[in-house]
């Protein structure tokens, strides 16, 4: 990818100040500009991982995962530093849409009701994850992926991903 | 691969062009040829994969899968334009045959029952993917072995790939 | 790898011609033997693939898959020509020794035994795989290695990989 | 990496000789250095392999496999040599805590009391491995590693993975 394959937008019109002669906006714009203006984020990540979408298909309303090491690559957002070892990554999973831009209005919600989620899930769809700089996003993005990874792999052993340490000894299958 | 290890047929004629002096024909060819003159394909993708193999032994006449945002990949055939995200995509499976070329018959009678179909299954074999172009054939092939990895993934937690959305909550391991 | 950091030994005297300055004779090199001087090979290969131990675990005295395609990547043996989609593959396994070299005697019984046999399983342990040239044994690797990975995935889902077409149908988790 | 991106201490006297500009030192280096003065290593490698994370889930105290072919690949530590086919490999495993370096005593206590130990698992965080040099602590983890993985396989077809050779054929899934 090179600087003349990317659209500039300018933020405040919404117009474009470059595009591309050969490719069209991506419709996850007005996505990515929920997450860049409710959120300040300087990047924001989109994915169809198996993941992703398996996570959705486990869980109802959030994905939830607790008490392993790889949080701590996520950040708190509502406050500065990242989440603790102890603490529960929370990421809210929104119901997806023919179109991808009328994913826009639960998005938001999304993000008001969720003040600390740096991504949000769709169902059957994949996730969007984002962060203050290009790098930190893909840092974050690395760390929730393997974390849905490691959460898939938990339930095939029927043990609860957001599970108190020490419930997995009840759990094996 | 260059261009000299590529045959070239004439489609009326049936009759090489040019051959690569080491290589002989594919045993694919009439089955490559009948999604050339029956879909008009620009290319044809032919695969072994396991998880084409393996959605062959876990569904019976058809792979289905519904309400994933993939299958938007997928181009509806029968008209312009591609499936939707509520759309079912169905791959009709024949069985598989001593020699390749004897899958003729049942991939033509396929063609024919599955208008809407860009591809076919051969039980505990592979599939067959084709589109307008190389460069389509190869995303619509992208996006059905992706497709095929997530339905044996959700059958692994007992989730109906063609299962409506939300019944994959009463369905989980 | 550089012709210089290869062992070159005379078949008949058992003598090396040529010996690297800084590698020792492979532990398995009685082993080697047994296939170029039962069988005429050309080139062995020794495998610790995960899929190779995991398919020892999971059966007793002989890995059988038939029925699937890729089958007819593996040579007849004792005749010329591949086996059919029809056929059953079967590799014999024996059991593992403490030192590699001590499997001599079990890996010559097999080879005995098995006439047909292209590959003989170690359990706990790997596979041995050859074939007449090294070209031939790579692709004949590549066929049986597929053809594990295939079963441990049936497997999963109690599928039998020796059942007749057909049986899986009635074999699903 | 370059020579210029790493740190250089001084085992006595624990100052760095040489530090990269950009770069803060390891949370990990008092748990490198138990590793460097109650091991002798030569080298120790942190990892938050996912394998790594499930064993510390399905194992209590200790990850325990035996008579894996894989296993020769680990020193038995407490003299030369490495373990036999038919030996018991045995990581003991730590629990987390909210920083990296207060794993510290812990794994200082895991090293006093299990003397052949070549690598200590923290629950639901990852590994430590360590070797007498760079290349053989790679191949250690590497070994480690591979039987790490085997033995979630093994799990999934309630095989114990600890168990006698011949006890798989009763645990089949």
């Amino acid at each position: 990818m090179k600087p003349e394959d990317m659209f500039v937008m300018d933020l405040k019109t919404k117009e474009y100040v470059r595009k591309p002669q050969s490719y069209k906006p991506s419709a996850c714009t007005p996505l990515f500009l929920a997450a860049y203006t409710m959120r300040n984020a300087g990047a924001c990540i989109h994915t169809h991982s198996q993941s992703a979408v398996m996570a959705t298909l486990l869980y109802d309303k959030e994905f939830r995962i607790a008490n392993i090491e790889q949080i701590k690559g996520i950040p708190k957002v509502v406050e500065a530093g990242n989440l603790s070892f102890f603490d529960t990554l929370v990421i809210p999973i929104i119901e997806n849409t023919a179109e991808e831009e009328d994913l826009t209005p639960d998005l938001s919600k999304a993000l008001v009701e969720y003040p600390g989620a740096t991504a949000v899930l769709v169902r059957r769809h994949g996730i969007y994850v984002w962060g203050p700089t290009v790098t930190k996003a893909k840092i974050i993005n690395e760390c929730i992926h393997y974390l849905l990874d490691l959460a898939i792999e938990m339930r095939k052993f029927n043990i609860d991903p957001a599970g108190t340490i020490g419930s997995e000894k009840h759990a094996h299958k």
